[in-house]
């Protein structure tokens, strides 16, 4: 949600019933504010430095009472596009991402404790249906809501409604998104809800929280940053090409994963003799099938992560909602060569991600295609 | 649940604090009556040929008022023991998977009415952490509920705590079962939950509802035969070798994946216009992307089926609980060479499961082994 300053040391967040970006037209249910609150507190619980603490939940008036995020914080989009460097920030999402994402798994939770709390989050289906239509149905067929920087991208937006194998990828990932109860995650981990210094990274606004596929999560982080790396040459001013702010957002992104693979592997040594039932020690704990079973679990994760990316790239270029990277490019023609390559990347990544084994092949396909 | 006569006409079966086929040192909760209740009404109302009909359920005394299953209808598993060729099996088995699992997944649900649904049966979860240890990790370490044939079947069950690949597959599958919220699914589909005469077949016992993945039903019932096909020669007396028979059990694997495959893609196209999410019309109703997503689908839903199929069948050998199929041959060198090239079998299945094409390449593969 959108926040509004309350006093200098607690903000409060009141859910409007329709969604602001859009307006009245749509209808959103008040609910979202009571599965914000508790995933900021229960995920907020588990990385109390990147999240920012829940004071005070009233159910009717759908208000959180919770740490005010001070100046000099700023949305990491602004930053992004301001061409700020946040040498912490690989570092702090992987730790956010890391312990949310394991601690609310079958890694480490028992059976009985996650089923309850898949039975709990499957109260917000409102949120999930908003992520359904918009990130896996709109941008594949004609909506009254989709929008593309007009007529450059005109094409581009129909090849995307016309390419069946792209449709095949995307019904994969629709269907691991309603059915895969991997983990409580952000549901909308982009760069607009994330707040930033040079040294503090607090993640905000897990309205769409719910147990879901890790991927969405980690695919929305980096797709965004991704999203940012392509519109660098529409920010381009002279004197400052941004070249090297672009060789910052991939050093980024890939100190990103693998951060993220360090962390979550080692918060599953940690933890290999329980409580998690996914991988019960008296079965698991040789070395040779832990490093098995191990690999196997981040490949899958790691192509989850760039078709989740993929999917969250195509729909902010021509879906309904668009992102301050590419929409704060006035020249159009310039705007939409950026977003043309960001699609096209996105596409490709969708379609392909099987054929990546390390996230430096993602870098360097980036790089090519730039 | 065991079922006690009633008088003639019903039935009441009544839910006891343990495990029957153990005893009292395994306690069971008694709401397991609860899911196998609601589980009888919603797959009783998708298929009513196959579902016996509830007609009271007492939730203070775990009672279910159900359908007396009259003589000459027997256990589908005595029969097969017996040799008795059901004509009608295929069909009858293929017509409840179809319209329970169909009508029950997001193929023609709504999110919201499938989130819903899916919350209910998270209740269930004492009977999902049931099939989790039975047939998902007691098999794969040593327990103390553990047996098979000895000492001749020794070797063949440690080689299976000890094989790196099985562990890493049955892990996937185990995943599976307990992330994946697919379809409202039986369950427990073996062989001995289906009670038969030559023109009816009536499917009971379902308290492990749940909404899991689709191949654990349909994997279930093949892997059973399966087992019924391997433990023929142990039935084989003079003058009846069960050569004949075991012609008539392959050809029922064959035709329930086959016609499981023609009337679950039938329904599909029959709603393929809602009011199931996964496939919006205005996306995938193009004949080409129609072909596609259908192929990929029932491609990973036969995988699945292997892949439980064979865990189903590795636990009935070396796990807790056996089949009255291998039991029932007395002369324990005989029932441990059936039981062995059962396993063997099972095993290649789980690992090499995705190297199949057709459920025909599968029986050839049995044909070959035997």
């Amino acid at each position: 949600m959108n926040t509004v300053p309350f006093q200098t040391v607690y903000k409060s967040l009141q859910a409007l019933p329709y969604i602001r970006c859009i307006g009245e037209s749509w209808p959103m249910a008040k609910e979202r504010a009571y599965f914000e609150a508790i995933t900021l507190k229960e995920h907020g619980g588990l990385c109390p430095d990147h999240v920012p603490e829940v004071y005070h939940f009233d159910s009717s008036m759908c208000l959180i009472g919770m740490r005010y995020i001070e100046p000099p914080h700023i949305i990491l989009r602004k930053g992004l596009i301001a061409g700020i460097e946040y040498p912490l920030l690989a570092e702090h999402v992987s730790d956010y991402m890391a312990k949310t994402l394991f601690y609310t798994s079958l890694l480490y939770l028992t059976t009985t404790d996650h089923k309850s709390a898949v039975a709990k989050y499957c109260g917000n289906v409102e949120m999930c249906r908003l992520t359904e239509q918009v990130v896996f149905s709109d941008p594949y067929k004609v909506s009254e809501h989709n929008h593309w920087t007009s007529p450059y991208l005109d094409s581009d937006a129909g090849a995307v409604r016309e390419d069946n194998l792209l449709k095949l990828e995307i019904a994969e990932l629709k269907s691991k998104f309603c059915e895969r109860a991997q983990a409580l995650i952000h549901g909308d981990l982009h760069t607009g809800s994330i707040m930033v210094t040079g040294d503090s990274t607090q993640v905000i606004d897990p309205e769409f929280g719910f147990y879901g596929p890790m991927g969405f999560d980690i695919g929305a982080f980096v797709g965004n940053l991704i999203l940012a790396y392509f519109a660098q040459d529409g920010h381009a001013v002279d004197g400052n090409d941004r070249k090297h702010y672009k060789v910052w957002i991939l050093r980024t992104i890939t100190e990103t994963w693998n951060l993220f693979y360090k962390k979550f592997t080692a918060l599953w040594d940690e933890h290999k003799d329980g409580p998690g039932e996914a991988y019960l020690p008296a079965i698991y704990n040789n070395p040779d099938v832990q490093l098995l079973v191990k690999q196997k679990y981040m490949k899958e994760l790691f192509h989850d992560t760039l078709g989740f990316g993929a999917a969250k790239m195509i729909r902010r270029i021509v879906g309904v909602a668009h992102v301050a990277d590419f929409e704060s490019i006035k020249e159009a023609k310039k705007r939409a060569d950026c977003e043309r390559k960001a699609l096209n990347f996105a596409k490709n990544l969708l379609k392909g991600r099987r054929n990546f084994q390390s996230i430096s092949e993602v870098v360097s396909a980036m790089e090519k295609l730039d």
